[in-house]
């Protein structure tokens, strides 16, 4: 479906702010809260959370995370996925987001409300609540951004830090051509996982893969060390190389590290009890810098998505 | 200041991702938490706080709300401000907020430091920590969209809703004007107005004035009635009539009801005392639908700020 509206009667501007909010509450359905906790005053009110909280915050934007191909419903559910694929790798779950849009005047009406449905379903799936939101114009752009907060789904919240020499270095599901493959808006954040591997205490650090492995593993690598990573034993998508699976980006999956005290077949074992259709692989270890090893990836002739070039 | 870099090397695309990210947390300085509770990782991890919380979310995007002429540390300020200032509304206190960026890689480079130090000193003034963000590219566009964090200042939080026939309305500051007199980005939100309105019981609701008095009253009217407004009551700014105080927007003042059993000469004493350099005016009333008033000011023939046209 087009973006834009053919004709000026089926676009955003033709039907008017005061309707178009009115229209959006109504697409949001069960996810948009009754004011004062939604949609409607200066702020949303936000019901009192015991303990820490999370909050993140991406975009989609037109000609950069989605095009004319990428069916509408698909666009808004991958604005919220990319925003829980951020709480997974924290071990969090969801539960409140604000969305601020920014139309291009002949934004097509239908397209925006198909938008707002995928959204509002995947919300729903995820028991989020979409609490308030802004519409701003601004010409020859559609965008979003969505802000979501959450909270831990355990005892403990994982992070990028705390990897030490000598842990593996494992990752969720297969890497590499998500644009290609459509898994770039087709993918299921990682939310039960997340929260699994923090609850188990050899797991040291985790992220999410959203800018490829080679640029991504950086944020893992403790001081003094680097990946030891074996090529044999990346997880390839169909179809996809070694430098797809290390640099196209999107992919949304799990990287962690996992203490080397830990019985690596024993790991394997739990985690194929609980998620028994979701593969996991040890792709390597983090090793001393002064370390030499033939079967290492040179991770150096590769780069990840980079967002301003 | 120029928006855009005249060459490369001082664009924001010349530094790069890592590097820039770098830099924003070198310029946002001390409002910048240590990583988990800033920015560094997928989310941010927010401190605990007791009961509800309150959040909004609004953008500053080039050509909509700021162009060359506005120095860009007022551009920043302005970002958080508007955001501050839907929070006074409400009778809250800001705590956290979140920024995502979406820049043109010719961003001119110096403009984005000096945004950014102007949303530091503006966050570092109101106890804001900024927690995290994210950065995208879009070509011709600079626009930053902010979702802020707050909690009630005391133990009422004004809503929109709750007024009632008889009730006095009434307005802080002046009106109209906005754009041409620089007050649209040199505005001081009313955060400890607001705070202090929402204390006082007889104040029955509030809003903040951003799209003109004629668009926004409409929120606070109570079913059955209409504004009974005197407009040789309206608090004009200098040089300004009545179509610009009731149309102009982006007044950023608060808008409230004040119960009809409230002695309003009491109120404006205790008002002076609190805020001996900031006026206060009633305006009008609500009345009856049906009441007729011959010094009543037709508000239809004013249209308010409309996002999309």
């Amino acid at each position: 479906m087009h973006v834009f509206a053919r004709s000026s009667s089926g676009s955003v501007a033709a039907l008017g702010e005061v309707k178009l909010i009115a229209a959006i509450r109504r697409w949001l359905g069960s996810v948009s809260p009754a004011t004062p906790f939604g949609i409607g005053d200066d702020c949303a009110v936000l019901p009192a959370v015991s303990g820490r909280q999370l909050i993140t915050v991406d975009p989609v934007i037109f000609g950069r995370h989605f095009d004319h191909s990428v069916p509408p419903r698909a666009v808004g559910a991958k604005l919220l996925k990319r925003n829980l694929s951020d709480l997974a790798a924290m071990g969090g779950t969801p539960t409140a987001a604000v969305l601020a849009l920014t139309l291009d005047p002949h934004t097509c009406l239908h397209w925006l409300e198909e938008f707002y449905r995928g959204l509002a379903a995947c919300a729903r799936r995820h028991a989020v609540t979409v609490v308030g939101g802004d519409v701003a114009q601004s010409d020859g752009t559609v965008a979003a951004s969505l802000t979501l907060l959450g909270k831990a789904a355990g005892p403990r919240i994982l992070t990028r830090i705390g990897a030490r020499i000598g842990d593996r270095i494992c990752v969720t599901g297969s890497l590499g051509g998500s644009l290609r493959s459509g898994h770039h808006y087709r993918f299921v954040p990682r939310l039960a996982e997340g929260a699994w591997l923090a609850r188990q205490k050899e797991v040291t650090a985790m992220l999410d893969l959203s800018d490829g492995l080679a640029k991504d593993i950086h944020a893992l690598t403790p001081p003094g060390s680097a990946p030891n990573i074996s090529e044999c034993l990346l997880p390839l998508r169909r179809g996809c190389d070694t430098r797809a699976a290390l640099s196209d980006g999107e992919d949304y999956e799990l990287l962690f590290t996992l203490s080397q005290r830990k019985d690596f077949s024993r790991f394997t074992r739990d985690w194929q009890r609980a998620f028994p259709r979701l593969k996991v692989t040890c792709i390597g270890r983090f090793e001393r810098k002064s370390a030499r090893h033939q079967n290492s990836l040179n991770l150096q002739g590769y780069h990840g998505f980079e967002h301003l070039h």
